[in-house]
């Protein structure tokens, strides 16, 4: 039975997510390296802010960091306690995965990797998916502290599966973005009413998450709010494209559309959202998708 | 008001929308060239199989055939009645909509583009999507008649705006074909239940028709149902990157796609579902989708 | 025999390719839109300058100008005299080809499309290349006129056949355009020297013209002089585009180019020479091939 | 001044080049896996078969093996003498080349990577072309020995710079074989002749080694002589992706034609040329290139 719970990294996701946690667990610790958002954190909820140290003493321990290489950094010096579980919410590189889950092993530890889904508005109403990788049974143990934050928790295969969904996913919605882009800026080309386009592929086989929200939601309103940042997308295709390289398989569209972030996160003279990627689209075809 | 109404082509689509019409209209002529197909559906329902010519007499005239040149060829030749209006569910070619609004326009007869998505078991339910391209006013008039076999009947622009948004949705359909089949190739070769991941990614920003329906219905399950040609797809694209062109755009994803289906088109030893398209990606990646 | 040459279009290829013309025949007839030209060269050449109406009684007439459009709307009009041959050295569309032979026969006029290459100084040195497409009869007839501006003369097919080629070598080149900006890009990110590795390329089996005479002479010290448009470069590549439309093939890497040509052509703030097309690359880089 | 030469690996081009040492070194030691080879190689050339620890003893030892972690298995347990330089033609992977130098630079030995290019008939001739990478004065005191077997040497800058600059010339030869694959197929779907199409293109802007001698010497003549194998070229443009990932660069032409090659040797039933990867477009197009 799970008594104890931590999180760490209380980013726009990890801060929503670990407001969860006090409403099934006894103790809930929080660390953030800026150690002000941990404080604010247990103000603002039933949770204690306590070293870094002594949040890694609870029974499953959360994280959820920009990259696999600050979850190794911050992994690596640890002594945790055995028996443990570690799930690792970040959209992390699977060869990492293999590696931390070997490292804590030597200390009886176990490490999912569960890097989740649902954005900022899923980890406020806990309807997160995590897709997991790593040993079944850890999996089961840790279930009940995913299942506070998340609507469906998924086993999808040993350690690092859970991440090479994440960025199969990710680069399933890029794919998409970018080709939405291109058949958008094509229909306006033609004098086609965008929003009509849009009602009528979302009931037809076109439609995708992008045609159903990225689109209406950030594209076509010329909104692109800042949520997940074009160079984690630009990250998470690449991790994608490694796992291609690994298996030594041949994937055009893929391959291309990692081409395409790539070059559209290098254009961004600034930080910005995802959906931003469309803009080196509007700077070839003078068209702008609104 | 409209009094009568026509279905020309009754295949898998036109067999089942001309059925509904009876129940919203008195006169309801169907014709087939093969012609057998036309009296068997006036032994099924209550409408009346009748020589082109009489047919092409009813105020509102559908046609549903393979390609738009099975349409001109049709029409070309022709005399209709002056105030009636001819509703293409072609999934057509934009200049030939231009070319035959304009060869209509000198009866004084209103062409319509308007490809229909929802497949087979939205002609059954009623169901369709109507993408509607052509003069507004005749898209008012004709309205209640599509509002007989489709749910969302949607007027997107001028002439050729609905073909242009059929063939750009249909693209759209099969860039996911392409990148679901990259992606879960490489998702089996690292040891990823497939199952499992299209759970996840179907909560997820990748999400899309061909997740939803394609892979579950008809990949993973070895089936490929014939319900909608490969070659049709593969014309269909074709009709996207002929847009494009006009356009003079830049559309990278798009056109790979278009590529991509072209040589499984060619591949195919014998007429096959869309879906069958993976199967150039397992002749390559020696994995099978299952 | 011939008596009598005209050229028509004197840009920067066609006044060098008239002026050997004196040295082989009796009459040459040089007209330009600008007749200013014109006149400029009968000054520095024994030519002729002449109005268009007489100019096109010769017995071979040359015609080189920016696009098949011009020269459609050049010809069209004209009467012209029986047996006489036109020679086109546009860089223009095998359809069009096929059109102004169909309709020069009613004049019992040869129409052979027959494009250069070799740039202004084969112009300069009478070594160009001729592609010739048309009638074999009339290609032998005129074979003298175009050895007098010529090296390699050779006939490769039907009508189009000689713009077919000639589209297919664009793009060929602007495929290796693209591919060594991609390769350079990436050496220079790995510290190698690019002088050094063009001169191992040039000796081995990745060199090209492309690496042998654009990158050193254009690109790598950063001249980028404006011999060949951009934007010419951009419609050649979409005449091969079209090519492979029309043949219902599948190519991956063609269309791709086509698609990268055209984004950095309508990137292009003005006109430029076709190499400024690595100016995309660099953007997406930051590295400057130099 | 070298007294010692050693040639590691006798495969067809090692063998060859192995052959020039003896006419400018007193000692050349030869060492094959399969012994018999280097023992007939010492009976035809003026060589020594020798055991392989004392093969390199000598003052420069050369390695030609299919792979990089050929070269890393046969080194890694070998005491060598300090101050030897050991100069690695393997077409190998640059990480591997800087993973090589620092260790030998543990015994006091010079790791030089430095593929050749020319085929076996420049390993015939002695005049491959050697890029070499690695510490200047090294290259200088290895350059007499390269010399023997070669024309141009050229130093491209530091370790793994050799390897980087041969894995692009081949990723450039790669599009190439693609690009004249396409464009020729389409040419051919035109009616238009291929050996006159060359002969254009040989003396225009699109000429490459491929169409100079890759098209005419193995495919249009359907010879496909094996000898370099489609796989070894899949494993070279495998690696020039991977520079191209860990820069972090946008190459889509790169990226496709990986993808291309990658599914012409997954194809691929047997063994074969790499120019046999033309085939994969032959059973797209229907189209045989000859």
């Amino acid at each position: 039975m799970i008594q104890s719970v931590a999180f760490i990294g209380l980013g726009a996701m990890g801060y929503r997510m670990a407001a969860h946690l006090p409403k099934h667990f006894k103790q809930v610790y929080v660390w953030n390296r800026n150690f002000a958002k941990a404080e604010q954190h247990a103000a603002e909820y039933p949770t204690q802010a306590v070293p870094l140290e002594q949040a890694v003493q609870a029974d499953v321990i959360f994280s959820c960091l920009p990259t696999s290489q600050d979850v190794e950094a911050l992994i690596t010096p640890l002594t945790l306690k055995a028996g443990s579980i570690w799930v690792d919410c970040t959209s992390g590189v699977p060869e990492s995965a293999r590696k931390l889950a070997s490292l804590l092993k030597t200390q009886q530890v176990d490490f999912l990797d569960a890097p989740v889904s649902g954005q900022t508005i899923g980890a406020e109403n806990a309807t997160l998916t995590f897709m997991v990788g790593g040993n079944v049974t850890a999996f089961e143990r840790a279930l009940p502290a995913m299942q506070a934050m998340g609507k469906l928790i998924q086993h999808v295969g040993e350690s690092g599966a859970g991440f090479a969904v994440k960025a199969v996913n990710n680069m399933l919605m890029a794919v998409n973005l970018c080709a939405v882009a291109e058949g958008f800026s094509t229909l306006k080309a033609h004098g086609v009413s965008l929003n009509a386009a849009l009602e009528c592929i979302n009931a037809s086989s076109g439609k995708s998450a992008v045609t159903e929200s990225v689109f209406p939601q950030r594209v076509l309103n010329r909104q692109f709010p800042l949520t997940f940042a074009l160079s984690l997308l630009a990250k998470d295709t690449g991790i994608a494209q490694d796992l291609v390289r690994e298996a030594r398989l041949s994937t055009p569209v893929i391959g291309l559309t990692h081409s395409l972030i790539q070059a559209a996160n290098s254009l961004a003279e600034e930080p910005g959202d995802f959906s931003t990627a469309i803009k080196m689209y509007e700077s070839w075809s003078k068209i702008t998708l609104e």
